[in-house]
């Protein structure tokens, strides 16, 4: 199975891409050009070799998308549309994991959510653009934040909340997730309960801020998830 | 001290009581009705005397209101400005916890937000309402299941989220929270975070259904709150 990070030469996106590939993972990172995924691919090749990674690929987004069994979308909310129009037709079918997460930060003012006038998610938005390609998509990474993705090796002591409509896909995602050392993922159930999830985000970004940290995640407690 | 627990005779609010009684605080039980609030503390105390409470002691809930020095608000969303007004004379320049939660559960339906549509929160609600009654409003308990308040005398594993505007109020309700063992009292900010706070009560909720549990709960982890 080749996962392909959509708009993967940012941080978070980066983040994920090491950790897969340290996990033994195929992982092809896309950016919107070519030459860009190629460079940041080979320094964060040399970066994490001591961790006997597979070895990381870079591609334009619609060739990761084509090339690619299970697509993850990391890219700012200002991009999620765009980008995923580029990569539509050749993610038929595919399960696609998007981490989008409605973010909006006034310099100096609160993280706030432009989407909470609008109900609904970044999410379900992405399901809504690739309605027609039959793309099956899981809301998944929302909470995990950059600086504990780029933490290499430490464990990720978070849960990672998942949602989506199709079974096989959610599976498929929480596969993806639990090969991050530390992370535990949980289906709390269909797509339309991804606002819940993506809301957590600004909540952990402000404790970050507030408590001068850049770790913050949760674990859910009270429930046997077995 | 004495802590009033206004709509305090439902789940919530009598856990909450039987909790704080037990840690030793002066607990007053507030009903609409000081009969049913008589009828209500005189079951409790029988039900928790074995682990040397203070006695709990029922009102009507603007006398709760006048006999306490802080207030726990404890009633449904649909109840909350009907019972704030009550208090409100009552209430004048004291400190008032909202545990209130947007929730509407259709039958069978998903558990959703009614205020979704509409930016805020119920703590900023009961705010605006004591506006002029110079009530100092903390948002706390929105997310300690009703379950795990009543499973005496067993610690809840938990963290609770505050907020609010006044740093002297968040104090209070932290060291209120922190008599409930197990309790963890996390200040989030300001009281235009509460949205984010009420949101994951939600998420929790949908949870225990999905996963049969009535315990769901969390810990924020990657974060030295010392």
């Amino acid at each position: 199975m080749k996962i392909g990070i959509i708009g993967g030469t940012g941080p978070q996106g980066l983040g994920i891409a090491k950790r897969l590939a340290i996990a033994g993972e195929d992982v092809i990172v896309g950016s919107r050009k070519e030459e860009k995924a190629l460079t940041v691919v080979g320094e964060a090749n040399e970066e994490i070799k001591e961790h006997n990674p597979k070895e990381l690929v870079g591609m334009a987004n619609e060739d990761a998308a084509a090339a690619a069994d299970v697509l993850i979308l990391t890219v700012p909310l200002q991009a999620q549309s765009a980008t995923l129009k580029t990569i539509k037709e050749n993610a038929k079918g595919k399960v696609l994991l998007d981490a989008t997460v409605p973010l909006e930060t006034a310099i100096g003012g609160p993280v706030s959510n432009p989407l909470h006038i609008n109900p609904g998610s970044a999410a379900e938005r992405a399901a809504k653009i690739l309605k027609d390609a039959d793309v099956k998509v899981v809301a998944a990474f929302n909470n995990i934040s950059n600086s504990h993705l780029a933490n290499i090796p430490d464990p990720i002591e978070c849960d990672c909340l998942i949602c989506g409509d199709d079974k096989e896909a959610k599976e498929i995602a929480s596969d993806i997730i639990e090969k991050i050392p530390g992370l535990r993922s949980i289906d709390i159930g269909p797509l339309n309960k991804a606002h819940l999830i993506e809301s957590i985000t600004p909540l952990l970004i402000g404790m970050n801020i507030k408590f001068k940290s850049h770790y913050g995640g949760f674990r859910i407690t009270g429930i046997d998830f077995e």
